[in-house]
């Protein structure tokens, strides 16, 4: 199959660059004694865990249950579930997924942390647990000192959890920030502080969980890390690329789209809005909600359900029918809307991969 | 089923209201004698398109061909596709469709019209055209004058389509802004002179299709409106109210969520992010990405793809468990972003919809 043969509007992984993204972070994660454990929210596709695995990953992450439901075709040795689990059918089905594989939850709070370990009891089977601390994000996580031993000592107190660690996610680290080197340095301190303190305790926190993908680069600088948890890096994004995590060329997603109206002048209407790209901003604030590739001065202005907006260059010009490839600012939001994306390379469609675990909100 | 046993993040639909909504609506065009042709992109569900034409729509309206295929289920007698079809994969599903009901497209290009006649001739079947022109949103649609009478004259040359009349799309009207009441009377004095101005040429445009439901209920005020094509207000959602067209108690869809984390003193996160609300803003550029309803002075500051974070007001308290319902921004791209839906009555769940036309992109 041919890409033009592809109805609009669709995303295009280009394989090889999407490979050699993998090849990297895994060749790092090596070389800097780092279990790799990627999160696969950004693919959502059970063959795309798979070849995590195969280059390396110990495991694979996800948001949700059912994401983890999903993902076990991959047949991972380990799932950790990177979000507490909360309320009676999810804790069921958490239960059920423990009896077909290793299953790690992290978790902020003493209610969460019982409600897993009544729900192992019940089942029969033990869940590995990582105690999440805010390391300055302010989303979950306990404080570092008193409240994160607490929850340490109520997940040790608690017969069918494994205490394995400790987990958090740095997202309020901007590497290309004035004071990312300084925000980085203050992580590396505090994470010291943090392991010898539950040390002290008396607890042993193996596995020390972190990383987002754009501070994947720096993660062999951070004191006692020795666990990261990337998940964009498969792909790459207009974000990523925005943080300095990674080059254009490494953006191995596109949206191809098709060009239904030239009607106002200097603008083309691409059949792509917030439905095919979503409607996340850049994080960095700059313009647009995508970059069209090729195509020098555009600017993807706004954008409808169905209706992106591409404001033209003077001179350029488009016809109605013609295609144009957009790098999307967020590409796991972008795969969560789709129900396939196309493998590519070069102009040939490779593989066809139904996105099985995207809308898995549960 | 009691809504306690509903998995969370979930949209309920209060029935009551949605009827209420219903029902208002296909009263109103009654009254002034407008033609509803309600667009299903809010909910994307047969079965409420079917209780749409049983309260009095002549027809659906879909912004996609996948969408119509979806559609059929709920029998409509004409299915209104409101955008540029473009594309040989997409016009030959056109084409099968217009073979099974009565297909209506709105389109902007002599080349769109082309396509959609080469195809229709292929199949030997008829499809209904409305020519698109631009009320000032500058989105698709051309030039009222000569640039519309020359796609009107294209659309008239092509034998199997059949000229219906004219759409366009006022979502450049926002009637609580100042000028609100200017721009709906130019609005009005436009059409007024573009039907003038093609009968004149010859044409005979029977429709005069527009209408958005911010604009709704000053529907009956237009000149020369005949059809209306309101999608949102079945549900309604934070946008519709903060427009003015609804109040607030009219809002039929919330998220119910549940909080999952507490850590953050003076906030709570609940389940729900942008995978679950969409990252649509306010169109007022109001705060806050929804509405906790029935929690005084929380406000929904921030998002992440699962996590919502809600600012709440010295003294409030939750604990992780706890349910919220919160309306949405932005009902539409919600709906897109679930699986299944849940009709309730008070505390009972009495329909469980499967949101089928989700994810319909091409």
């Amino acid at each position: 199959m041919h890409i033009s043969e592809i109805d609009t509007p669709a995303i295009l992984i280009d394989l090889d660059a999407m490979e050699r993204n993998l090849e990297r972070v895994a060749a790092y994660s090596r070389a800097h004694g780092l279990r790799l454990r990627p999160h696969t929210k950004t693919h959502k596709i059970p063959a795309l865990g798979r070849r995590q695995i195969e280059s390396g990953a110990v495991g694979l992450t996800v948001a949700k249950v059912s994401e983890a439901a999903v993902m076990l075709e991959s047949e991972p040795e380990d799932l950790l579930i990177a979000y507490p689990i909360v309320g009676a059918r999810k804790l069921e089905r958490l239960a059920d997924l423990a009896r077909r594989t290793r299953v790690t939850v992290s978790l902020d709070s003493v209610e969460a942390a019982r409600g897993v370990a009544e729900a192992a009891s019940r089942a029969g089977v033990r869940v590995g647990v990582l105690a999440e601390f805010d390391a300055g994000l302010r989303r979950v996580g306990v404080e570092a000192g008193e409240p994160l031993r607490q929850l340490v000592e109520a997940i040790e107190g608690e017969p069918p959890l494994d205490f394995e660690g400790i987990a958090f996610y740095p997202g309020h680290i901007k590497m290309l920030d004035d004071n990312g080197d300084e925000e980085l340095a203050r992580l590396s301190s505090q994470l010291d502080s943090v392991v010898c303190d539950l040390q002290r305790a008396g607890f042993n926190p193996k596995i020390v969980s972190g990383g987002s993908t754009p501070t994947l680069w720096r993660s062999h600088e951070v004191a006692r890390l020795n666990e990261i948890r990337p998940g964009t890096y498969i792909f790459n994004d207009r974000n990523t690329a925005a943080c300095g995590a990674c080059e254009l060329e490494d953006c191995a997603a596109s949206v191809l789209a098709t060009v239904v109206s030239t009607s106002v002048k200097g603008q083309m209407i691409i059949d792509g809005g917030s439905k095919t790209f979503s409607s996340d901003r850049l994080v960095t604030g700059t313009e647009g909600f995508g970059l069209v590739v090729d195509v020098p001065g555009a600017v993807f202005t706004k954008m409808n359900e169905e209706h992106g907006f591409v404001e033209l260059r003077e001179g350029a010009s488009f016809r109605v029918g013609d295609r144009v490839r957009v790098i999307p600012n967020h590409i796991c939001a972008a795969m969560n809307l789709h129900e396939q994306v196309y493998g590519i390379r070069a102009d040939r469609v490779e593989e066809v991969w139904k996105v099985e675990g995207r809308g898995k909100l549960q």
